[in-house]
């Protein structure tokens, strides 16, 4: 809980910065919302018992309880929203080995009509400063590609309009197997004509940046074709923002990415980092696809769930670690009329949180060195015969530190030995001890000793602080602390960006 | 749900300030964990449907999932936690007057074997911390009794022992009815012996401090039994240590308080606010009853769960807004061995919330002015002939302000017009506009003016600041504001104390 928090904690102050609010949904829906907006995994919802009231269900996503709360705010024409909470899938803990059953989706979501790829720039944006700030820079690539750019390439190759949604689910599966199998898939199963699955071939093995783009814009073929023109338009407006909001160089356009939910109308993007892709005899299993996706005809379960199927490299077979694309069509569903224009995406928690906890690990050479809690400063006391144990002392000294707004503790027993008050300390990884004697008292003074210094450092036995000062030495040290441990991380990440030749 | 973060923010703070970690408990347990753990109000669970998995039911409360999780945890023989989740009560909502299914608890407790009193005073020292730094200084109190205490009154006065539950249910009911109608329900309804309920009446309705528990330790008849004795010595413990950690004035001991949970076993205690006590007139509805706890005989739901039942007055009728006590023996049931003492409370934070939210609006004097979101910065643009919107400059400069850690926004168009820029940031409540002009950016310039300033202030139009210092201007003056809303909030709260006859 205590990773999870600071990545809930770095998530959100992100969304801040851009402006957004979080609003809250409840946890069960009535069973019609939910009821055939996810395709055969419906069975996988968690209905409530018919106890006499409505029929309802836990949530499966975030995404449907966002929308269904639009349709019914039709004074909302526009808002950022942030919404980080559990969502339930009745999965069978045998089948899926180890997959929760309840598990954190982290969403942002800018609803509203706005000029064209604006919100989309800034959810990229978002997303990249988000892993940033979680240290992954540098390991981390967001794909991306165009509903619309997809739709022409099936088109220009000659894909029967009964067929695009089944080739387009073959094609998203071509980040876990290769290109041969996929064509088979086409051809063999979905009884495409070679020819023109020869076609598309030649197009979504294709992946680069703004020449990529540049060259379907010259492609005679695609130019004839509303969609493809319409999508490439955007992309091209999307890459200048990009550009302009330095977010370029984490892109990757990619023509294989397809995504299986049908609600997407324009871009389309994942997060993938190091190894993220399973190794391709494993197949099978889609990983990290937006909330409430399904593939047509793919086993695919949880989306963006926890999965428990990793090797020994933190982050192989974990599959995407954010996902999403815009939907502008899915407020219409449930409103009945107006629609409201959307552009959102996904954080997997879950999956982010495991691979920041092995990465923690194996750079720490095992167990992770996490604090417990965020304690600054144990009060200690210690004496020799007749020792009184100091209890109201020490309780005087931690009052006047939670009064300052420090975070201290002091053992709840009267007379307490040093050393478990030593080990109460070192178990918790406080930084600081306050340790309370009968003649420094009557000096008026306290020793503030920094925990963990190596023998021989001049302050290894503390200093001698006047107890009316402990307050102000205190805090001036743990902003030093606070300072020492921000110039490492920077330099940590000065070190990594090296490795990989970035210069900041 | 602004409101609603900044009291889960300041609440979480003082819980990490004595050190609590959070841990979480999933949000339904098997059904056997549940049941028979709430009496008559368990048909208040919401069951989940048997669809071929174990049978489930959603938390009602977040103590009983603790004491299942320490149960499970024998390795666990000592823990501070803090749990802030929803708990879930399947109440009609047309025979409650709108109270919510689904609403938020907030639980702090200490499990763990220590010297007597010493974790029960620093869980009333961090409530004190909480009230105090939501802003409610003088407008609390934390009523305590201890169970042993009124266990020896009962028994010196002469209840037989299988009436003493419902006893204790009638005086618990105090704090609603007069004297003579809860005498009336002990003797009449339950069949005491009207002498004897007259001696528990001379004990019952008295209040006070130290000086009451001096008052019952030297009454000849409670030294003659043991619960009485054992009970004072605590309390006289707990106020020695109360008094150490300066929350000595913010308690009253009320021989009145009995809490109708069965399972506390030391000390208990509620924190009320002005008013919160409902009209004597109305009875019926016991407010603000710790997690899980029913009254032998009373209609009471669900305990610290939102009542839209509010007058004019903020906090009338709003009942209790924490409220706990020390359960020595819950873990055992689960355990079906050892015991964890623990000790813990409950805070109501959807009626902090309610309490908070009208007290902020009836003191802005209407509409409550509580910002939207946590903006900074809007950066806009304008221009006469041929302004082009100047989109680019925008982006660029909100795209520097977010790699300061700056919260800002733009219009998500490409030519806004000025006016619909400055009303999305006055709508809200963006304290700062960076105003972008074709002639200002030539010159390397940006026009950097606080918003809402009154007319003739020098700084109306804002002041012209070099581009490239714009981040380092934008941090100043963000940090003097912090500084002036700081100072006015100490101002604001040393007016109010000075009004209650309290020095700081």
């Amino acid at each position: 809980m205590v990773i999870r928090d600071k990545i809930f904690n770095t998530i959100t102050q992100v969304f801040k910065r851009h402006g957004a609010v979080t609003i809250d949904t409840p946890v069960f829906e009535l069973k019609e919302i939910l009821a055939g907006k996810y395709g055969e995994d419906s069975k996988l919802i968690y209905d409530l018992a018919d106890q006499g009231g409505e029929l309802c269900s836990l949530r499966y996503d975030l995404t449907v309880p966002f929308a269904r709360w639009l349709a019914m705010h039709s004074d909302v024409q526009a808002i950022k929203r942030y919404h980080i909470a559990k969502v339930y899938r009745r999965d069978q803990p045998a089948m899926t080995k180890g997959r929760m059953r309840e598990f954190y989706q982290c969403d942002f979501d800018i609803a509203g009509a706005y000029d064209a790829m604006l919100p989309d720039a800034e959810i990229l944006r978002i997303t990249s400063e988000i892993f940033e700030a979680l240290g992954w820079a540098g390991r981390y690539t967001i794909k991306i590609n165009h509903r619309k750019i997809l739709d022409g390439i099936f088109g220009v190759c000659g894909v029967p309009a009964d067929k695009l949604r089944a080739i387009s689910s073959a094609v998203d599966k071509l980040d876990k197997s290769p290109w041969d199998e996929v064509r088979r898939e086409m051809t063999e199963d979905k009884g495409l004509d070679p020819a023109v699955a020869d076609k598309i071939g030649a197009f979504v093995v294709r992946k680069g940046g703004p020449d990529l783009l540049a060259s379907l814009q010259a492609d005679a073929t695609l130019a004839g074709n509303d969609a493809a023109v319409k999508g490439c338009a955007d992309m091209a407006l999307l890459f200048e923002y990009l550009d302009t909001f330095g977010v370029l160089d984490k892109i990757s356009f990619d023509l294989s990415l397809a995504r299986g939910l049908d609600y997407y109308t324009g871009v389309i993007y994942e997060v993938v980092t190091e190894g993220s892709a399973p190794p391709a005899s494993k197949g099978g299993e889609t990983p990290g696809v937006r909330k409430g996706e399904k593939k047509a005809n793919g086993g695919k379960k949880a989306a963006l769930g926890p999965d428990d199927d990793r090797s020994a490299d933190p982050s192989v077979g974990v599959g995407s670690v954010a996902a999403g694309g815009r939907y502008d069509e899915l407020v219409g569903m449930f409103s009945g009329k107006a629609n409201v224009p959307c552009v959102g995406i996904s954080f997997g928690v879950d999956r982010i949180f495991s691979i920041t906890k092995a990465r923690m690990e194996a750079e720490a050479g095992g167990a992770a060195a996490v604090r417990l809690n965020e304690v600054d400063v144990y009060v200690m006391a210690f004496g020799g015969k007749g020792f009184t144990g100091l209890l109201k002392e020490r309780m005087q000294v931690a009052r006047a530190l939670w009064d300052g707004g420090i975070k201290a503790e002091f053992s709840w027993k009267q007379k307490p030995k040093l050393p478990q008050q030593f080990k109460a300390a070192e178990a918790g990884g406080v930084p600081y001890a306050v340790i309370l004697g009968d003649d420094e008292l009557a000096d008026g003074k306290v020793r503030l000793k920094r925990l963990g210094l190596p023998e021989g450092h001049p302050e290894k036995d503390g200093v001698l602080v006047p107890r009316d000062g402990l307050l102000g030495e205190v805090r001036g040290r743990l902003k030093a602390l606070e300072e020492e441990e921000e110039a490492r991380r920077r330099e940590d990440l000065e070190r990594k960006l090296e490795s990989l030749g970035v210069r900041s």
